[in-house]
This record gives C-alpha cells, sequence and structure tokens, in this order.
C-alpha cells in the first residue's frame, strides 16, 4: 500500500533500537517533508560517521584518530584506568566531569550464555597495556548485570598481581531516588557497600 | 569531546521529530555498532526515499508514479473523495479498512496564525478536480483543531453549490477510552454529534 521506497525507509528505521514500526513511520513522513538538502544532511552524517570513526589504539574507545583526544591529554591521570563495557560509557563518565583518569573499553561483557568468552573482549589489549604502562589502579566500571560482575569478578582475579589497587564502582540506591523503588538485589548491593559515618574506636 | 563526526550524526538525528538529544546519542551509537553494510542501506534508504517519491498528480498523496495505486484502482469509488491534511493521513484511514473512496490531500490547513491561506494547500486543485469529474460525496477529514476546523467550514462554504453532499467526519470520545480523559471540547463535540438510539414518533 505504501510506496515501495517508503516502505523500505520505515524498515530500515525499525532496524534502529527502541524505533517500532509506528515511531519509523513517523520519522520516514518527517523525512519525506523534509528539504532535499537536509534529508541529505542526515544521509551523509550516517555514512561520514561510519567512515572517519575508528577505535582508539590504546583505549578502544571511539576517535578520528589513531588515539583519541583523552589517551593523548597529557592532563589525564595515565595511571588511573577506569575499563568499561562499551565506548558509550566513557562519554556518560566524562559528562559528570568528576574522572580525569584514563579509560579502557572493552567492547562487552564476559556472557557463556551469548557466547561471550573473555577472548571476545579487549583484555589481552588491557594486560599489554598494564605491563607496557603499570598504572597504580584500575576502576572496574562495567555494568551492574550479572554479565558485568562476571567480568569484573574475572578481572580482578587475572589482574590482582599486577596492580595495586583494583576497585568496582559502588552499587547502590540511586541518588535523588526512593528506596521504594529499589529492587532486592540494588538493596543488598546498598547495605554490602554501605560506608561509615561514625564508628568508636 | 564526542568524535566530530558523532557530534554531527546526533545533531542530524536531533532534528527529527520527538528526538531528544538524549535519542540521537543513542541511534547514532547503534549506528556506529551496525556493520558498515547496514548503515549504507539506512543511508541510502532515505536518499531513494527522497529521489523516487513524489506527488500523485491526482490526489497529491505520495506516489512512486504520476499516478498513485489508490487513484488508479477502478475498483475504488471515484464518486466519493475523502480531504485529509497530509499524506500519512491516508495511510492511517487505509488501515482501518473500511473506505473504499479516494482521497484528496491539501498538504496543510489553513492557519492565519501561521501565513497558511488557502491559496497555500491543494484547494484550486480540488476545485479543478469537483468541476472534472463530479464526486457525489466530499467528507472532509481534516484534523479536530481550530486549523482543521477552519479549513472543514472554508471548503464547506467553498464546495456547497457543487457538490451533492459534503460531510465531515465525527468528533467524540475515542472508543476504547474512558469519560475522565475526554478534554471538555471533546465532549462538547460528543454531545453536539450525538446520534438517536431512540426517539418516539
Amino acid at each position: 500500500m505504501l510506496p515501495l521506497s517508503l516502505e523500505q525507509l520505515i524498515q530500515e528505521l525499525s532496524k534502529l533500537p527502541s524505533i517500532g514500526r509506528k515511531t519509523a513511520k513517523r520519522l520516514a513522513f518527517s523525512i519525506l517533508e523534509k528539504p532535499d538538502s537536509e534529508a541529505h544532511h542526515l544521509a551523509e552524517a550516517i555514512i561520514q560517521a561510519k567512515q572517519n570513526i575508528s577505535s582508539c589504539n590504546i583505549c578502544y574507545g571511539l576517535s578520528e584518530e589513531t588515539i583519541c583526544s583523552i589517551c593523548a591529554n597529557q592532563k589525564r591521570n595515565q595511571d588511573i584506568i577506569c575499563i568499561v563495557e562499551e565506548p558509550k560509557n566513557i562519554y556518560t563518565i566524562e559528562k559528570g566531569g568528576f574522572y580525569f583518569g584514563v579509560y579502557h573499553v572493552l567492547h562487552g561483557a564476559i556472557s557463556p550464555i551469548h557466547g561471550v568468552s573473555p577472548d571476545h573482549l579487549k583484555i589481552r589489549e588491557l594486560e599489554s597495556r598494564i605491563q607496557n604502562t603499570a598504572p597504580k589502579e584500575i576502576i572496574i566500571a562495567t555494568n551492574p548485570t550479572i554479565e558485568g560482575e562476571a567480568t569484573a569478578h574475572y578481572l580482578t582475579d587475572l589482574l590482582r598481581d599486577r596492580v595495586n589497587i583494583i576497585s568496582r564502582i559502588a552499587r547502590g540506591i540511586p541518588s535523588g531516588s526512593d528506596m521504594e523503588f529499589a529492587d532486592s538485589v540494588t538493596l543488598t548491593r546498598a547495605f554490602e557497600g554501605r560506608t561509615d559515618y561514625f564508628r568508636s574506636q
């Protein structure tokens, strides 16, 4: 019923995450209503982004150069490496503006169910990076999921003799949220990770 | 902070309707994670859709040919023309599967505030179409907004001497919804548009 090219555009848009057919349709119609130049800018931006962006040779985050702007920044503390699952996690942490070390992107997490073993991740690259640069601390910021926790434990076992400090980001009640909304696993983690406000000697 | 090409892709995606920066970011990262071929399919689909789809010469709906598949379909009742604001409205009505007439797309609605006068719409084209084909009924299916209602009244005044039946789709409480959620304008329309279940003679 819909013109073929429109149907095809809707199908391609539907492949994007959390874009259902209804949203894809709305987007496709809005693209058709745009001036030709704007639609071409969008198509061009997709092609350019795929063409120009690759992995940083040090941290495996996104970069248009061989070394990304964070790894190349001499003001960043190269002695602390924060380990994340995906490139996008870097930007989430950077947005906070509180972290001044560098990163290492695993490109996934260990998941036997999905056939992801340590060999599929940038773990060997992490090992040789640690051997070459001897960082003081590794902060493991993988997700607080089963896979993320398994990866954190694996990395801790693997690296415990090679780095002085291996830390894991705290898991607990999100700031600004309500206790009522926390599930029991989150609550358990929050109790386990409690910090002293006062302790008599 | 983000690689330039990624930032540009996010900005282009943000121009789409109801795509905020956060969603655009998520879409952009997912496009980067796709295989090259898939990202190219998306870009290509955008370009092809813009290139191949234009207006039907009769109804001004979307079409890859000079005449769209609905206008070209001899099984459709050419004596009834349903008037809609936008091409996408056709597909919403077609989805219902209850309408077997043809369409006419105005490409907007009269809106003095936004500088849209009857001359900006496909109204002259509608007049000559009516003169040439002498349809029996015009169903006005513009939106139940101030602009849509104004357009409906304008068309009724304009065409009352040239068509036997001019009708307006009913406005009322949506089926399956709750009275509580209806605003007062909708309720007013629902009362005005009430139909008799029984009336003693």
